[in-house]
Order: C-alpha cells, then structure tokens, then sequence
C-alpha cells in the first residue's frame, strides 16, 4: 500500500518556459527507459518476488516508489516548461520567427490531447507500453534488465543535460543523473552477490550437461573479418570459469537443409506438387 | 551484405508433431527476448558502431547473423510441429478428447492466418515489435542489455525445455541454450573489457561533479522495513569504487510542493479561479 | 447494410492550403477522441445489442452512421489542406523561410506515405487502434464512454478551433463543435433514462450485500493534506441515494504483508533458500 | 513523493491455486481498464492540475494512489492463484484430463515469461499500454472519463466475481467492487459540482455562438426506422437548458460533392488526366 | 455522407451457439485481413483520390461501403454465436467435460470486457490497428494492395469455412467467399486497366534512367543453390517489356565497407579512441 | 544459416550531411514498407514453404537475403546523413536560424535515444512492427503482397529521391528504385506462373459450387452515382474467365434485421426486458 505526500523528492523548476525542450524531455518520462517504465518494472519485480528472498523484493520496493517521485519531478518539469507556449492563432505566429520556431518543434498533443500538461509517451508521442519491461521470476536475469535500464537512462539523461542551458532543468537533471549513479551500483552490488551465490551463468540451476558442450564456449565468426579474434571473449578462460573460449574461424552448418512437410488440404495453401 | 546457406546451423526436428508446444515455443522466436529481437538489436548496434571500434563492430556483426539463423532453426520446428495438427472439422475433434485439447491449446492463427508456418509473434500471439531492442550508440549500455537479453533468452529456454519430453525439441533447444552461454560468456567479457577501459558507471564521460554528488551512492529506504539494509548495496565501497554506499533510513523530501501554472484560455482547460 | 451519397454532410473547404495544420487536425480524425474512435465505438455498441434494447441500438446506428460521414468530411479538408504542399526539394526549401518552417512543420507521412491524403493517424503519427475503444454490453456503462468521447472530442476541436485563422476551417470545426454539443446533451439524456430505471452505480444488477459494504462510500485520503475533503464526494449523501459519504483521514492497510509462494525447480526461478 | 508499506490494503488470498483464473484475473489488472489504467490515469491527470484547482488535485492524488494499492493487490493474488501451476512436462499432463485442462486454458507466459507472477497485461495477453488513459487538463471531460473507468472496473470485476466460487477470491472481489461503488459515487459528486459551476457541456468556455447553433440540438436519423425518437435524447428541453431537441426524420447533405485537387507530380501519385 | 438500413446484406445466422469457433471467426472482422481493414482501406483510398479519377473514386467507395456491411454481418454472427455460452461458475464447468473445452477455448474477453458481443479484435485478441492498412495516392499501388487484402481475406474465410460444419456459418461464409471472389475479379480488372494506361512498374512517371538500369532487371542468387534460376523471372523478358531478366550466379558487393563517423562527444557514446 | 561480409551491395554515402533528411529516409528503411519489413516478410515465407516447392522457397530467400542488405545500405545512410547534426546546447541553436531549422526538423530520438544511429522506426518514430508482414502459406497470396510491398515501395523510394538534391543519396536511391523495377518484375513472373496453373482466384482449391455463385461476379453500387460504371470491372468476362461482371444499380439488403440475443443475467449487460 502507498501514500503520498506532496512535496517532490527534488526540485523541478526550469527557468523558463521551453516547450520544445519540453517535448524533448518526455523522453525520460514516458520513453523506452523512461521513469514509468523502471518504476512499473521494478514494482512487478518486486510483488512477483517469493518469500525466502525479502532482502531482495525489499529492494525492489524501495527503488520502485523513488521511480515514482521521479515520474512526479519529469511531468512537474514539463508542465512548467510548457507554460506560455504558444498555443493559439498559427497565423500570426507564422509572422514571428521565434514563435514560429517554437510551435514548428512543440508537440502539437501538449497543445490538443493534454493541454500543456505531460503526457506518458516518449520525444516522438509513442504512447508508454509494458512491452518495455520484464520481470521473469530470476532474479539474477532481471537485475541485468535493471541495471541495464539504468545505463540507458542515465546516457539520455545526460545528453538531455547536454542539450539546454536552462540552470533549473540541469539541477534537476543533476539530481536524477546522480540517482542513476547510485542505481547503476546498487544493481551491480546485487548482481555481484547472486552471482557469488549462483554462478553467472543465467539460470544457473539448469544442469551443464544437459547444454550441448561443445558450443558452450564458441565464437562463431560469421562476419567476414577477424577483427572480432581480438577481444577478451574470443580466447581464455571463460567468464563463468566454467570453460575456455574458442574463437571458429569459419564456421559450418551443423545440419541438413530442412524440409518443411505440406499442410493438409483444407488450409488450401500452394499445394506441394505443383511443376 | 548478406549471403544464405540452406543448411541450418543446427538441426530442428521433433520427434513427432505438437501443435500445442509450437504455440509456446513461438516465445523464443517472435516474443520481447526471442531471436528475431537479438538478431535484430545486434545488428542495428553494429551498423551503428562508428570506426575507431572495429573489433566491437565485428563482434556485433558476428553475432547478429548468427542470431539470424536461429530465428531460422526456430521457425523450422515450429512448421515441423504443426505438421498434422487438427485443423479442419471442429465438430469431429470435439467427440474426441484428445483431438479436442490439441485444437483447444493451438494458436488458431497458426491455421488461419500462417497456414502451419512459424509466426513473427510470441506464445499468446502478440506480434514482434521494435519497442522490444535497443542501440544507443554506447556499446557498455548496449552489452549490459545484450547480457540481460542472453539471460532473459537463456531463462525461457530451459523453461520450454522442461515443458517437453520430445527428444528432437530437447536437441534442438540443447543447442540454444549451449549458445546463449557462450553468448552471456562473451557479453560479460566484452564488459569487462570497457569497464577496464572506462570506468564501470555509463555514461562515463559525464564529469561527476556536475552530477548532485551527495546522492550519488545513497540507497533511499521508501518501502517500510529494513530488510534492504542487509545487502552489498546499503554499505560498503560502491562497484565503480568512486563513492561509499549510504543507507538512508528516513527518506524525506528535498523540495516543497509544486504547482503548475495555469494554460492559457485558448485551450479551454478547467479554468484556475474556480471555487 | 449502408449506402453511400457522395455530398458531405457539411462542407470542409479551407480558404487556403495549410500543411502544417493539417497534422494538427489529425488528431480528432484518427486520435485517441477522434471521429474513427466515435464511429467504431457506436457501431461496435449497436451492433452489440441485444433485443428488448432497440431504441438504444438505433440511437448507436444513427449516432455511429452519422460519425461515418464526420471522418469523410475531416478527410476531405485534410486533403485540401495537403494542396501544394512543398514536397519536392529540400535544398530550395532552405533558402526560403516560409517553405522550410511549412516543410518542418509537415508531417513527412503526409508526402512519403500517403501522397498528400489524409491517414488513419493521430498529429503524431501514431496509428488508430481499437484499443480506443470500448462496446461492454452494458449500456449505461457504454454511454458514460460515450459522454466522455464526446467531451474530449469537443475539447479538441475547440482548441484547433483556435490554432487557426483560416474561415473554411473555422466553419467546418463550428459544425463539428455543434454536433459534439448534441450528442453530449444526446448521451447525456440517454444515461438520465437509464439512471432512472436502473439506479446510478453501473451494474446496478449485481447484489449490493455481497460488495464489502463497509468501504462502499468511503473516502481514503491517501495524499498527505486534506484538501479534498472540501469536495461533494467527501460528505453528505452519496449521489446513489443508497449512502453516506466519509472521509477516511488516515487511511491504513486492512491486511498483512503478502508472501509469495515460491515457484516450482522446473522454472529456474531465484530459489528461495537463497542466503 | 511516495512512501510503500508492505501490508496490503485488503487480503487478497485465494482458497486454493487456480491457473486458469489467474489469466482471467489479468484483466482488471493490465487490461484497458484495469488498475494500473486507473492508477496512471488519476495519477497524470493530478500532476497536470494547474493552481486554484487545489482540491480537485488532492482528490486525484488521493484516489491514484489507491490504485496503486489495488495493482498490489492483484499482482499479489494472481501470483497466489499460480502456485502449484502444472508446468513442467506437457507429455504427463496429456494423460490427466484436469492437468491438461488446466495447461490449455493457462496462460502460457505466466509460465515461460514471469515464472508464475503476474503481468502487466490483460486476459489474452495484450501489453498494458498508455493508449488506454487520458488527462486532458479539462477537468470535467476527465471527470468523466474516470466515471467511465469505474464503471468498466465495476462491470468487469463483477463479470470475474461470477465466474469464481472461490471464497478468497470473492472476498478480494468484494472490496473492489465497493471501492468501485464509492469511486463512481465519489465521481458522480465531482461532475455535478463541477457542472454546477461551469454548465454541463464541455468546454463552457467557448462561446456558444460560434458553434452551428441550428444543429446544436438536433438528433439526425441515419438509420432507417425511427426507433430512437422514442427516446428523451430526442425531443423535449436539452440536457444543458440551452435548447431543445429536435428529431431530423431525414437528414439530407448541407454540402456539395468534394473534390480532391491532383497532387503534384514529384508525388507520383496516379495523375488525374488519366482515361 | 453514409445511410444505414437495419436489414443485413446476408443473412448471419448459426445453426447453433459455439463461443470457440466465435473467437476463430474474430479473424475476418478485425484481423490484419478482417473487413475492418478493407472498409477502412478501402474508404481512405476514395477519400483521397483527386479529380480527374472519378470512376476510380467510386468504385473504392462503392465497395468501401460494401464492406461495412460485412463488418455488420460478422458482428451479428460472432453475437450469436456466443449465445448461451458458460460464463458463469468455474468450477462447475471443470467437472463437465464439454462446458471446460468450451470455456478453455473461448476468449475470455468476450465475456469480461464486450458482454458476448463481437470485438474489433482479431482470433488471439490482438486489437485491430490502422497499421495494417495502405492508401498511398497511387491508385495502382493501391489496387495491388487490395488484390491482396482480398487474396488473404479469401483465403481465411475459406479455412473457417473448413473449420465448422453449423450449416448457418456455412452459408454466410459461402456469401463472403463469393463476394471476395468477385472484388479479387474486380482489382484485377482494374489493375489491367491501369496498367494499360501506364505500364507495369510502380509508379510509372518516374524517369527509367535515374534508375540504376544495370540492375533493374537482375535477379541475385544470395541463397546457395540455384533452384530460383527455373523461375520465369530468371530468363526471358521482363514482366513490363522494358527489359530482359538475368540471373546473376555469384552476386558481389558493389562497395566498400563502410565507416561510421563517431558522433559528437555531447552524446557520450563510446568514443572512437578506445582502445 | 547467414554469412555476412562487410562490404555493403551498393554504396551508402551522403555528399554532405543532413539530420532532416534521415528522419524523412526512416520511412523505407523501419516504416510499413520500408526494407525491414519486406527482409522480414520473404524470409518469414521462404521458412514455411513446404517440399514440393523449391524453387519458390529459394527464390524467397534469396530475395530476403538481398533486403538484408538493403537493410544495411540504408542504416549506414542515414547514419552517415546525421553525422554533424547540431546536438547539443538548444539556446545557441535558436539563434542561428540553419541550426534551428535543422533540430526543429530532426527526430530527437535520433540524438537522445540512438547516439546519431539509424532506428527501426519510420519517419515519425513509430516502432517496426511484425504487423506489417504476412505469410499465409498459399504463394500466389503471398506473391501479391510482395507485389504491394514492391510497389509501395517503389513509390516511397521515388518520392524521397524528389525530396533532395544531394547526389550521393539519389545515387542510392537509383540502386534501390532498379531493384524495386526488378523485384516487381519477378514478384509478376511469378505470379504469372501460379495463375496459369491454378488459376486467378485464391485460393483455387476451394469447390467454387461452394461460393454463392449468384454474386460471385456482381458489382455493387453503393456510392450513390454511377461513375464506377464505367470501368473494366463492371461489364465483360470477368479475369478468371469463370464468369460474367454484372453491375448491381440498386443493391437491396438479402436478409432481414438482424435480433441479438440477451446475454446471461451473470454478466450483468443491461437487461433486455427494461423498458
């Protein structure tokens, strides 16, 4: 259960008004690495968590309901960015180059769907979908989703922090490139104690002998080229210490050309006898 | 460019026909950590890698037309196993039980819309999309999302395999699951490779002090209880061994509420002066 | 079974080509409120309803047979707003102001894609769906979507009203306003009726003793401060006739902390024993 | 800024596993208006309510943050409901008829993709996605969108209490059935206030002279057979008291046929000199 | 502007309720190829063609407006079909072999979310969405779309058609069966028309020597093995007269590798000195 | 099984860069008809075509494998188009009109989210998505839609060449136009091929006494007007030579009104029996 209180976690002030920048920054609201999608993913991470794993779902709560100030702080910011856009006649705007400019790069849904308000979506307006999160019961595997989600959010973060002068948005942006700092390491922390328990290798219950061995620790060269033979993944031990890497220079089919067998004739495909 | 082999990498065919596994096994192929998705991410992340980083290039290249002829195995069995599915006369299947549940636990788009092929959709039929890759343009954030895809991969596939007795199906998926270790292998030395070179934090290239330092390695405790505290991540060094992991029990706000300027009467919201 | 005439209902005549707003009148052609949503929505409800209901179910066929000719007329003005659109070099465009800010503001699709015609898009480009929509076979349920649809729809319209200058658009839009106001007053009348004879929480069918009725009119003021306690819906009452309503100041969980029981070996889930 | 407890706010525990339910259950938690709907919905449409508009804001903040409660209580129940889930060895199951029932209706992702937790996704699968919400700054269209949304809840979760015997899942049920009770109530309130102050179509604020008057009120009958004259929407005072309804027996096209200007030739489009 | 009469173009009606075949039959109404989609297409197509093109205009909407009549004819058999379907008790039904087939193979959304009613869904629930639909300006491109969509649409109608043995479904398939025949029959004409007019190769009017002419009528052996090189399009005159097909053995690149230059350090991607 | 090499099929490179102009380009590489889709669509058809019909199933693959290489000529384009674009501070662009018409006109997706790569997404930022493809099993179905894709193809690529003067991307474009004009010729061959053995109608295998032979080659006028009359598709033999185009001037419904029945009280629709 949750409660609220109204205060931000940090300030969300710009300067002043930016509408375009406004459209820009609903990036890191609504976008693929957006703040819905790390608060949604970690709060189902968490709720999916089963007992015996408390310090982990405790985790996972925690950092999900800071996602949520922080979705709170990015559509403060942008609602206060999109204040005095300009919004009325495009006729008279078409006469000023500078209200021009900035209704030819607003998103005209700030103006006609949410009325200068922030919207979950993305730069571009592609609604948020939960086809950008994951939450699949390995802990180990979803760490990675997570911190992953952190790297990601914290380049876009910074080159949105790249992109205005407005000294409230770069505090702003300051304070969520430092959360992502500390997130970005607290994911690492937990993934370092799985893998110390577990192994590295996701999932790690699954019996080796079962996998077929002889490829487990191959690189296939299929790229013409072998500039791929000098990285640390082509030679020497494997990570998981399980292996050795081998680096095939030319790789071969391991199999026949397959055949695929006709459907029945009530599905009326091409019928397989045709000359 | 591209050329193609008719041989497959590996080879994929069922002991003997099963409509209602090949619906599941549509997840690896067309669903968010499928094959059409790696296939697809490592390719769009190779093109995009700018000279100076060949050997990431390569290695991406590399992968990516592997990842192609997986989606190849995979779409193979799944034809193979919907040979002789039960498509025609719902009436006849409903007196026999057995016929009955194969025809209830089918995709029925696999007999009105593919014909008995392999679909570009996951195990409840949603179809692939391009929210589900990423390439951004820093390879650390994109092998942090390949190691998360190889393990999210990994994961679905040992599942799958333990939801079949079929040898032929348990070969093939053998083969995968050997792959995406060497797969996670390779991502996890790859990483380690850039972390060495440029720090373990992404990006790394944004000056910290321009971050809000004072929170940069603070866990905030928002989700009531301590269980969080007892993980690497409340204490200790932090992992880009730049900061020293803080706990703080009592999270409050730093800032005071917000409000938000009312839109202008041309867009006729709910108007601010209203008691 | 429909027929065709091929007079407009209203006439959709601009005064003069504007590619820039015809992007932006996309979003009540084929948006979220859209007259494709209102169209499929009525039509969808109609077709839906069971007999012993056919006043209602005309009321839908003649709303949504009506909403059939509303998105001919925006396609129509779309088009001749898409009338000598710059489509063919961007060079020359550069040098000439006006050309380029029509051009940055157009939508590409517009030229790429549909060859100066109207699209089944929203001002973003993203594409109707029927996730816009909703036919429950609940009829007063159904109508509440309708009155909101209508609302939201007026609301947009108003505002693109605004956003030009331009009398034959203007004209058309004070068509369409009117329209929206009918059919708001129309849904409004219809749910009267409905309210009338079967009580106001929808459905009104399901046996009130067996909802926890403890909870049926309480308030839980989960956001710290007690602004809304000023409200209607905060005591007095209930607009149901059937309670009264309390606030509830400081609202607290009625349950314990949940476990999740954790999942079998054959998932590879993170194992619960886990230290 | 949100704060999470770990007790629920109502118990939400089923009597016995039920992965069947499970996948029914999924709708009122990430369907088109499920809990997270609600929850994103109240929660945007909060955090774009300007000042002056204080209370309205507060109920916003107050309600969405219950929801987010309710999303808890699903995924905790859905994830209650999948424990013990046949889902290792499709062969075994074929020959138990209620194994085999229980694996042809589960959903096979909350095996192969969450390990047996639950998802943010409706009954069949479809992602949760932001197509599904508004917030459009006019407080009395979201108003009545919300009324909407409750009413859709209410209905499903009453079509889903149906469709159970089970004692724990009813009891659960029972709550956010009379949550849903007080919330179309607590709506209901809002609207009549809101209308009270402002009139009863939205957006007041436009001037009604500049919408079409004389079709204002006009019911067109599209549809042949005049069934729906017999409704209140059809003649008498109109709901706003600004007109009265007229019934247009046969409504005829105000305008002439449109005609579509060629688009210029860089287009390519079919030319229109064409025999 | 449209007009609806209450009567259907065909009747639709089952033999007998069979709520499994109903979410099969969902395919045709609001798959990729459902009627939805050819309505729609067809009606934008007509909407945006120009002057000087009216036959063509008419005839799009001629049949455009047909196919509204088939969205009406499948809503009321999918309707009926769903009559008297086990809804209600979970439990009962599992101890009742046929009411559990029915109830595991229906989709559960046609009783949660529409009430029994039809769905503009597809047969796995997926919405239909205007992605599936084309109107490009150029009336032969179109054409061959809807040659298509009516091939497809033949081709599902015709395996449903297979799928039952209700003689009431029968029959209104053998309707639409028909009809499709006649709209395949009719593209063709008007394909041939066109092409008489303009030639073969869309779009016609663009200069055949900006075309890169050594290649435009080559066909590129990239899939080991030659059996492609016994096609007509191997040898022989092209399909337009223009030209003469050669099969290229070993097709080679025509360029360089290429490089990527790295981006600006402002974005932070990997920079390219990495070593 | 792929091999990749890294030269590209034809070469790939900008005289000068420009970001606008490879959000436009996005449209044929990730939009409906761009190469991923046609790439996705042969490969998808070539897996699932069955024995019996090889040279159709390499035909298909070597096709899918050339888009893969398109696929990459024109990442590597638009990467190359963005190079230099102007990423980073807002402020000084705005006063420098080139600059400010440059990032007005740019995807910020193409900086914030891909690091100045290419993206599978059209030219407004919508996601690739499998729902643009098809492969139904039945070729002279599918051959039709590649057709479309072509021929859609072919336009959009002929319109964007209209659309810059730059020399490097018209010469380009000129390779990829020739290979639209040779694919359309080979898909026509093709299609040639499959009607002179099986007839025009897909698909042919259905008995034709099955289909409602009344109106199997009736044209109905339902757009009031009589234009339509007038083309190929209205009078004469019909294309399969199976029969005779009659024109329906006064189509009249076959069937009467429709009745739904009531759904179960346990669904709590409205009631049919409310007056």
């Amino acid at each position: 259960m949750f409660y609220h209180v109204k205060e931000l976690q940090y300030r969300a002030k710009p300067e002043r008004p930016d509408p375009v920048y406004a459209k820009k920054l609903q990036e890191i609201l609504g976008g693929q690495f957006g703040e819905i999608s790390v608060a949604m993913q970690y709060l189902f991470q968490g709720w999916n968590t089963s007992r015996g794993l408390e310090k982990y779902r405790d985790l996972l709560m925690d950092m999900g309901t800071e996602e949520l100030a922080h979705i709170e702080m990015l559509s403060t910011m942008i609602a206060r960015l999109l204040d005095k856009a300009p919004v009325k006649d495009q006729e008279h705007a078409a006469k000023n180059p500078v209200m021009e400019a900035i209704m030819g790069g607003m998103n005209p849904q700030h103006a006609i769907v949410s009325g200068l308000g922030a919207m979950p979506a993305d730069s571009v307006g592609n609604r948020w979908t939960a086809d950008y999160i994951i939450a699949s019961g390995n802990l180990l595997a979803d760490f990675r989703a997570n911190l992953n989600a952190e790297s990601q959010g914290r380049l876009q973060a910074v080159r949105l922090y790249e992109m205005t002068d407005d000294r409230g948005v770069k505090d702003m942006l300051s304070w969520l490139i430092a959360r992502d700092t500390a997130h970005q390491n607290q994911w690492m922390a937990a993934i370092a104690e799985l893998e110390a328990q577990e192994g590295r290798v996701v999932p790690n219950t699954f019996p080796r002998e079962l996998q077929k061995q002889e490829v487990a620790y191959a690189f296939m060269n299929l790229s013409a080229g072998e500039e791929s033979s000098a990285g640390r993944w082509a030679s020497g031990k494997s990570m998981d210490s399980m292996g050795v890497f081998q680096y095939v220079q030319q790789p071969v089919p391991f199999a026949k050309k397959p055949t695929i067998p006709p459907a029945p004739p009530s599905l009326h495909n091409t019928p397989p006898m045709l000359r």
